[in-house]
């Protein structure tokens, strides 16, 4: 494989709530996404799902607190509990999780990609 | 758990080749760690090893080609080929790979550290 450099990546990246991988760790991908607006409530029971806040702001909803991250700020949120990522403004994140983790977890919906590409 | 922020984290480190766990995520661990100089040549047998450099460049050696990297690259180390990290300058790298492995891999020698404490 290249170096693969997150801004380039996230230049390429267009619509909200769309994830793509962009690299492999053994059995986990490392997959990025531009969101704005709120998420659904979902919940991944078979992993933990880390996430990164490349650029912007983001709250990641849980249902006993709000956990508030900007650039620079990473946050894993453990395996079978309930999350909501909401963004006010347009939001860059990185996640890491084993390939196959479908992004709505157990909730399903509109918002479902169940094999993000790579970009 | 609580957000992690990277600079943060780094503020504290102060050695350099000295690994500190920052998250776990499933049985991997996220670590830190601030280089400057030459590691030693080795692999990981078992494991992928996930770079990103947060602040400053490196260079990673593999046998047949120099990989450059600086801030905001990202580059995996597959299961089994020898790398040599080098940075000229103070650099800030986070690593991901499975809990327990071995910064040295299968070389051991001086600057191993078998068990990285959390930070």
């Amino acid at each position: 494989m290249n170096t693969v450099n997150f801004a380039q990546k996230f230049a390429k990246l267009a619509d909200h709530w769309s994830p793509h991988v962009i690299a492999q760790l053994n059995d986990l991908h490392v997959k990025i996404a531009k969101i704005k607006g709120e998420f659904v409530w979902h919940s991944h029971p078979k992993t933990d799902e880390l996430f990164i806040v490349n650029k912007g702001e983001m709250v990641i909803h849980l249902r006993d607190r709000q956990v508030a991250m900007k650039a620079g700020d990473m946050f894993v949120v453990p395996k079978g509990v309930e999350h909501k990522p909401v963004a006010e403004e347009e939001c860059e994140i990185v996640m890491i999780e084993p390939a196959g983790t479908v992004n709505t977890g157990d909730a399903g919906g509109d918002l479902t990609v169940d094999q993000p590409p790579w970009i």
